[in-house]
């Protein structure tokens, strides 16, 4: 619906997203949260001028989004009509550029004895041992079949495949008995179609096998998730604005690729992050800035390191604000609550700052969204209200 | 989408059903509601220590649910897409059994004159002549063209026509004018497939019609909502979590028997209902208890009855919560204010009692809920956070 009502203009919109930002009040923190608690005067004296407030649901009640369904609804695809499969998931988060056509999976060394996968794991394989074996790897099986064979260590026990060639198919199941004990599976083709990819997988597992007889524990490789980037219409067609993202971590640097935005430079520090946005403010219209350090925070259960994260953010503020953009989103991906130390299915809060003259006239913080006057609204719905608000939507029907 | 991330575990989910609990605060009543009024220490000590609160909407916003719709919405059903037909409903309200391929309508006794119906409902006819003459249908009608014949009385002028046999089919018109001073109608099929069985029920009609021929009032009957047991996947493949089912009306018995629940004993109290749970409590790892009393209250207008009842729940909510379920969902299948005297569209009142931390130190009502950090929901999300707070549920997508 949005693509027939869109109208392009100059107005600048910013998502300034800070992972996992989302909390709960629980006993252990004497019912607070790291947003209401954190000294975030910028970002409170933003909210209580120009700032609207509310909650969204990232993907449904009750459901605890991953990484790519938590990001797709924040720019406007509903994350159950579009996926991101596991495999791609995992080569975006090593930087791996995909292809066309290439088709990624996600891999364990494991260890294997008569034929039973007795630990899926390998013991946790040292990181510096998957990459030794991972180079072993490339170094002797650049191809199967035509096909060439892309193999990247990740951490500990994990790597990723990539394979390229002509008529893949990442319909396969899983090789992978996902339990200990269980004798070890090799992936099968689920449609006909997907038969040589299933005869590659499967040839280039031999190979590998045979490598790895040599060693002691990690001696067999268990492949899943196999899947192609996904077909999404591009953020650029859709919403008839040039994107750029700010992202230190490649998995977020990824998905912002597969959506056509442009990833500019290699930032490491907020600071490097701040310069890029601002040396390149005047080519864009929309502006996706990616703060990893709540979320590890909040997986880590460390209240008070999340609560400093927002103040670091808050620090910065101010240079993105005095950009002039029309509006300034601020929210989370999904909730990561210090006392879950994980992702979640509660409500992000969200802020809205914005040129129209409407506020709540609150702080930002969890408890104050609950009674925005956004109300709780889904993750999949905040770009229609960031175009509205800067004027890029005709009404819709007469 | 909950198939795909669903993963069994032991936790215990406990759903008290409060049936028509939620109310408005009337004029009538100093604008207070049963619930916020009613002496339920054990309730409101659990929602300020351990609950949180929130609305549900049962089917759509302004939609007065019946009995069905409410119930399935609770357990994850959209009602939107499943139906139980008004035929089966009144079957189950008469502790019908039901097999596969059976088709049950709704059936009144009414007054024909001259081939136009000028009473629909017999004079309300007497239950005990409604036994009488039901009686005497089925002792002359067994079968009707190889197809058995099942009658059962009900209240006052209704009772229920079963029909079991081969090839049978529901997809036929009322045998209703649904008005008074109309021509008597006969069911016509609505399909191809549906000819035998408007035949059979046709011929049912007129050995009936037969049969009434020495009635002075009750010579005719009407038959409505012709309907079969509806396909619904079963309660534990989706959720991976045997249920048992406490109740004590035969209506609410048979909606959990269609979802595959256990439906044991035939509990009168609510000390035989406790006694039940306790007994099988370690069998299953989902309960629900279904209290009817509550919404008989509202459709009396009796708002006194309706707190009372709320009271008497109240009462033996330390034995239940004594059990240590990990989620205790405390909330109604629809509203039944006393003002209104019927269900109606409100949303429900919703409390979950968690083992997770996090509440929102209300106690429980309809104000309060407005205010909880659930929000208003769906009816059918309620499932998503059971599950949820039971940690039933994987993260969705990497």
């Amino acid at each position: 619906m949005i693509e027939s009502i869109i109208q392009g203009n100059e107005k600048k919109i910013i998502f300034l997203i800070l992972d996992g930002v989302g909390d709960i009040p629980d006993q252990k923190f004497s019912w607070t949260t790291p947003l209401e608690v954190a000294k975030k005067p910028n970002m409170d004296n933003l909210s209580e001028k120009y700032g609207i407030l509310g909650r969204m649901i990232p993907v449904e009640i009750g459901i605890t989004p991953g990484s790519g369904p938590g990001h797709l609804s924040l720019f406007g695809y509903d994350p159950l009509h579009y996926e991101i499969g596991r495999g791609v998931m995992e080569a975006l988060g090593l930087e791996m550029e995909l292809k066309e056509g290439d088709v990624a999976a996600r891999a364990n060394f494991c260890t294997v004895k008569d034929g039973v996968v007795i630990d899926r794991r390998a013991g946790r394989l040292r990181t510096e041992e998957t990459e030794r074996i991972c180079e072993e790897i490339s170094r002797n099986v650049k191809e199967v079949n035509g096909v060439e064979i892309l193999v990247k260590p990740g951490k500990s026990h994990r790597f990723v495949l990539v394979l390229r060639g002509k008529g893949l198919s990442d319909r396969l199941t899983d090789g992978d008995p996902h339990k200990d004990g269980m004798a070890y599976v090799y992936p099968e083709p689920r449609e006909e179609g997907a038969r040589f990819t299933a005869q590659v997988v499967k040839d280039f597992i031999l190979k590998v096998q045979e490598i790895l007889s040599k060693e002691r524990v990690a001696n067999g490789i268990l492949l899943r998730g196999f899947s192609m980037k996904p077909k999404l219409p591009l953020f650029k067609e859709r919403y008839k604005m040039e994107a750029m993202a700010i992202a230190t971590y490649p998995m977020y640097r990824g998905i912002s690729r597969i959506l056509g935005m442009h990833v500019l430079g290699n930032p490491e520090t907020y600071d490097q992050m701040i310069l890029l946005l601002k040396e390149n403010y005047v080519k864009y219209e929309f502006f996706f800035i990616h703060i990893k350090e709540t979320d590890l925070a909040g997986e880590d259960g460390n209240f008070e390191a999340k609560k400093r994260v927002i103040e670091e953010v808050d620090k910065f503020l101010p240079e993105i604000w005095d950009l002039n953009p029309d509006v300034l989103v601020i929210t989370g991906d999904h909730s990561t609550p210090c006392s879950i130390k994980g992702h979640s299915w509660h409500p992000v809060p969200l802020l809205i700052v914005t040129r129209s003259g409407e506020t709540d006239r609150l702080q930002f913080h969890e408890k104050n969204c609950a009674k925005g006057s956004i109300g709780t609204i889904y993750s999949r719905h905040l770009m229609n209200l960031a175009l509205a608000l800067s004027s890029k939507l005709d009404k819709f029907g007469a």
